[in-house]
């Protein structure tokens, strides 16, 4: 059996912590279970830069605590084609296929909705989860064990510029500030809801002018050394839009010359994925 | 000639500056040029609210400074059925009217966009008077001379408590803080997105969950002891939902007991006008 579960990236710029967006990139986990014990392989361009293979355990004893259900031993073979550790979502990807795995291992008593709150309490937010599943631009919202959502399918395609330094999720978080500028809110407030409603109106280009953001994306950049000097040099080309995918370090912008941006490691031009987690027997 | 303008209410609690509603509720304006001297003639249930006229004639010089044409003399006679300082919009009524009027009297040279442009510039925000041209549910932006909006047509009926004290918009601005949580920043883009995503979905009951603020309304509600009271007596009904209607005074709230609640003037039920200034000959 095999699931294929996109990358994603979030925030788009102003919307922190509300948009989610399933890019064409997959992680492919192949798994079967006529094993005795519980075995992971990893292959792939990013297979490396994996530390451990802690999160499918500990995917899988979360699992167990919350349904019930004893996961059975499991041979799992995948193929890392999310950049790690880079705001490509490649955690959540891996939180998305291991619950997939799990309750295809313990007789699918979970629904997709299950699944869904069950990986959002993992990763501690559903911007890049929900989308890992439903595909698509989701602006999510979750309030306690509400979890609400509404998916808009788009026909966009983004280049998004990876560079070789990781930055930690938590770390970043910790860097934002208590309190902000009114003018600051308001500015975010402006942009992501003249985002959604280009969206929306399937005006997909004029979303785009909108991503800007002054509420999260300075505090980052200007919290780490090498990811200052990485943003600087891209916005040295006067991009259109960019924005920081995720907490970074990736960024999305539309530039086509990438000379003398220090630190860059790939760039990855996708599309927007609007089908989300691909299962095949 | 007449022209009929709707009134408005803007914010819905979580999109501050961002969202305009119209309102199946006129001021009727009839106006004709055969006369030699501007004359204003004020009818209808908040006629006797009204202090002045300046407004029209205020327009009018405003009109003519920007675009070189003189506004001839007129007959103005309406029909005051827009609750006055209450945030239903009845200045931007009287603003569009009256920029309507002084480009029917030379010559119909401005297009819609040119009008409603100057009627930004007027009012100093596009919330109001964008969805009293336009009619919906409208998300503005505007940034120096950029303006851009987007308009949703939607089917709702909404009740509003009007109060009889007024409140001064732009005091009500000047109470507004310098500095927020960012949690309440990121609590106001979370719901005004997800409530712009509902109404696109078409969604309209689900959107209303999500009109929940912490950037203004407080601070607006805490600074006036009268607009403390009105709205702690709604709340005390335990409403599915409320909003304050643009900077108060009046609320917007699903509520049908009205017993005991103090310095209530008005409740107006009124449907989403989704037409827009209406013009007839």
């Amino acid at each position: 059996m095999k699931v294929l579960v996109p990358a994603t990236t979030t925030n788009l710029g102003a919307g922190f912590d509300v948009f989610g967006l399933a890019l064409d990139l997959f992680n492919e986990v192949e798994f079967s279970f006529d094993t005795k014990e519980t075995t992971i392989e990893s292959t792939g361009k990013y297979a490396s830069d994996l530390k451990d293979h802690n999160l499918f355990f500990e995917v899988f004893r979360f699992f167990e605590r919350k349904t019930g259900y004893r996961v059975p031993p499991v041979r799992i073979k995948q193929t890392c084609n999310i950049p790690v550790s880079s705001g490509l979502g490649s955690s959540a990807a891996v939180i998305v296929a291991a619950l997939h795995i799990a309750n295809e291992g313990t007789g699918r008593n979970l629904s997709r909705e299950d699944l869904m709150k069950l990986a959002v309490e993992l990763e501690g937010h559903p911007d890049n989860v929900v989308p890992a599943f439903t595909g698509g631009l989701v602006v999510c919202y979750q309030n306690g064990s509400h979890l609400d959502f509404e998916k808009f399918e788009i026909d966009l395609s983004l280049t998004f510029l990876v560079p070789n330094f990781p930055v930690c999720t938590n770390e970043m978080r910790k860097i934002l500030p208590e309190k902000v500028p009114f003018e600051d809110a308001v500015f975010n407030i402006k942009n992501s809801c003249q985002f959604l409603a280009k969206i929306a109106a399937g005006k997909i280009k004029e979303a785009l002018k909108y991503v800007g953001d002054r509420l999260h994306q300075n505090y980052r950049i200007n919290g780490n050394k090498k990811m200052k000097e990485f943003v600087e040099a891209i916005l040295s080309k006067n991009p259109e839009y960019w924005f920081v995918s995720g907490s970074g370090p990736s960024v999305c912008s539309n530039i086509n010359d990438f000379e003398g941006i220090p630190y860059l490691k790939d760039v990855l031009k996708l599309r927007v994925n609007n089908r989300g987690m691909i299962v095949s027997e």
